[in-house]
């Protein structure tokens, strides 16, 4: 019988987050105050994050201990599962070996509870009452809305607004569990309200829920922001997924040659190959592929700069890929992607040319997921479905070639509140956007002037 | 640290489903010809059924092994977790001990995919090339889909018209998984024609979708018929869920006080409870208590006779409790539990006062529902939510008495499709459904006159 899944037990479960930074071939540009352009300090931050998550996005640490209240809320849904998936190579006729990781068996659908329980964690022991956060396609929002619950603090979500009418079951998760949701652009913001003022209409953007998010913490005592992608912190805390993915793959006795995720923020696919990057930095052949869509490619067509993390200019400058902060994605349904920037972590690891990336259509990504998911049972998001179209790429490959190339794949969640964008697909109506290029020209241009 | 959830490898999953039939305190009343009134021989159902699914029907054999290829596709999602509900015990302040055995992390979201896989597989082994099948809320139609893409048969599902628009992204989900979809009733049969001819907005309901299903079944030669619940050889194929659950307890160093679950046709709580039952037949102080809605309430307030499984009277006669086969319920969200009868076994039980019942609101539900979701996360569909009410009174009569006592509850499902129901639960929308008196009295003088 061969096996096909891979668990392990929870006292084989990380005590312990892996940080990257002391890993790192070269140091990390770090965040530049946007006023002076100066690196910033720990009190620049301090309005929005508690102390502890400042410090460990910028620690020295290799290792970091995961609290154990934080380790009790993990028991809930990890150690996560590592699948072969016999069933999809037999399908492809590949002789490839693919794996993946599933992170959908949380109770919020995908990895973002990972760091969720830990920020609000981390706030709760400083006294923080409140959070307000942006989402995307509403996966970030559940998994902070679900541990904000968990911590008894209150939740404010802005959420993109074309996710918030293309996924409407998200909204009503997220106030099952006590959040208050409200579609961003809104009207609860000075940047909300200055988009609406031009364009009553705007789709939103990751950027723009920032903005509001950020605007509302600063403006509240008791508030503060909590992100779910692209800080160290947040990568950090998602190394877990990889951490288990190490000792799953030693299991099954084979090390992977290909590592693939999606990468919108960067921290589901950076918290799965993070634990891996040091054996590649020392030599071992392996490559990682980031997987972004056509639409909002910011490793594959972006510039490498400092820029804001958001529209309205609120954050500190980020070192990173970035297609420009005013910059407004095409309306795709994998909400998680339509993000500007790039984590600085991944955006480094790229220039360093350690990590490499792909674009890919959207209508090849629901191909992709229909076929995973008639082969695996498993139906996945449209986020890691990006992801799942180039894993079947990879396998087919090996299958012109011969090869038997071990696959990782990282699969971060499942599409059950995307069913919309799989009834669209299914009928024929789901269309593919071009890569608006004289968008990205525009935002481009509005670069701050520094770094 | 307390132990939060007890997972059993791989390797102590049951090789072999339970049959209680051997260890029934009295023999369960056969099946009978409608026509003749005369007990059914196997050649009656092999129109329908594959002949080892009605061999294990009517088996004798204590334990029945499970084929290796069932048991390869069990480990996709199986052994399921028992959690140990701590965060909702202190939430309600009780000193009892609450478990849930959660069978929602299965790819099509709840237990049904127990018995689909093997349903499918028998009758792929007889060379079936297309299944017809009825689904309520869709949990059945969705894993009847999968499991019928993973052998490679065709699935066709007729989808209770109430639920078919209550909750749209079922039908999409089977559809990803290649299986075709009508509202039932529909125009496809004679069943759903003479229906729909009376009354053009019938809510349908499990009866009348059965009959469409069976009919479709008997008029296609390479067509069998799949029922997801009631009959003994589902209810036998469910028991793997309650041989993990004792193995799970006994790790917990506990014996359960109470078992609670909810009933529709019976096959996820008979699942669970099933394999603890002897030992409340030898004596052992156990409470087994079935839950239904008050809106379809067929223990407690049906009458134990033979009647139709279907409305159209296309089935064998089943001795159960009934609220007669025409009766149409309410148009509650739990769609699985609308139905008018009861799995045989579970009737039988009942009837023999080893397992009690008691019916609940909808809103009582889904406020149970919240609670629930609120403290342990996992957010369950409105069937299970029916025993989670009866779990949190009884875990509030602990805490009068200062008991404490030992319960288990079956969480069968996630409600991931069925957040437009927690919507109008949220907004004040949701109301309860009166028991329709007069529409069961007068289905109950459609009972045939036999047995």
């Amino acid at each position: 019988m061969e096996t096909t899944k891979f668990m392990l037990s929870e006292r084989e479960m990380p005590t312990h987050w892996y940080n990257v930074l002391p890993d790192l071939p070269a140091p990390l540009p770090p965040p530049l105050h946007p006023g002076t352009g100066q690196p910033l300090g720990p009190a620049d931050l301090a309005r929005l994050f508690p102390m502890e998550l400042i410090k460990q996005e910028v620690s020295p640490e290799r290792s970091i201990e995961i609290p154990e209240e934080i380790q009790q809320l993990y028991r809930l849904w990890r150690p996560t599962p590592l699948f072969r998936a016999h069933r999809l190579e037999k399908a492809l006729g590949t002789p490839a070996r693919i794996f993946y990781k599933y992170e959908g068996g949380s109770p919020a659908g995908s990895h973002k509870l990972n760091t969720a329980v830990a920020q609000v964690y981390y706030n709760k022991q400083e006294g923080v009452r409140r959070l307000a956060t942006e989402t995307g396609a509403g996966q970030w929002g559940s998994a902070l809305a679900l541990a904000c619950q968990f911590f008894g603090l209150q939740c404010k979500v802005y959420m993109v607004q074309s996710s918030y009418h293309q996924k409407p079951y998200r909204r009503v998760l997220m106030e099952t569990w006590g959040a208050r949701v409200v579609p961003s652009p809104s009207e609860d913001t000075n940047a909300g309200r200055t988009i609406r003022a031009l364009d009553r209409d705007s789709p939103g953007s990751l950027g723009i829920a920032i903005s509001e998010a950020v605007e509302d913490a600063a403006s509240h005592d008791d508030t503060k922001y909590s992100l779910g992608s692209v800080l160290n912190h947040v990568l950090l805390h998602q190394t877990v997924i990889g951490l288990e993915a190490k000792k799953q793959m030693e299991m099954a006795g084979l090390y992977p040659d290909v590592i693939v995720g999606c990468i919108g923020g960067g921290s589901n696919f950076a918290g799965t190959f993070l634990p891996f990057v040091k054996d590649k930095i020392d030599g071992k052949n392996l490559r990682i592929v980031c997987v972004e869509p056509e639409a909002c490619p910011s490793l594959t067509k972006g510039v490498c700069a400092y820029d804001f993390g958001d529209t309205a200019k609120l954050t500190p400058l980020l070192r990173m890929y970035t297609l420009g902060h005013s910059f407004v994605p095409p309306r795709i349904h994998a909400g998680g992607l339509r993000y500007h920037g790039m984590a600085p972590i991944v955006s480094h690891l790229y220039h360093l040319k350690v990590v490499e990336a792909v674009a890919v259509h959207q209508l090849a990504t629901f191909e992709a997921a229909v076929t995973f998911a008639r082969a695996e049972g498993i139906l996945p998001a449209p986020e890691p479905s990006h992801a799942i179209k180039v894993t079947i790429d990879e396998a087919l490959k090996c299958k012109e070639s011969g090869e038997k190339k071990t696959i990782l794949l990282a699969l971060s969640g499942h599409g059950h509140f995307d069913l919309g964008a799989y009834d669209e697909f299914l009928s024929g109506k789901l269309k593919d956007y071009e890569y608006p290029t004289e968008l990205v020209k525009k935002a481009l241009e509005e670069l701050p002037k520094v770094g």
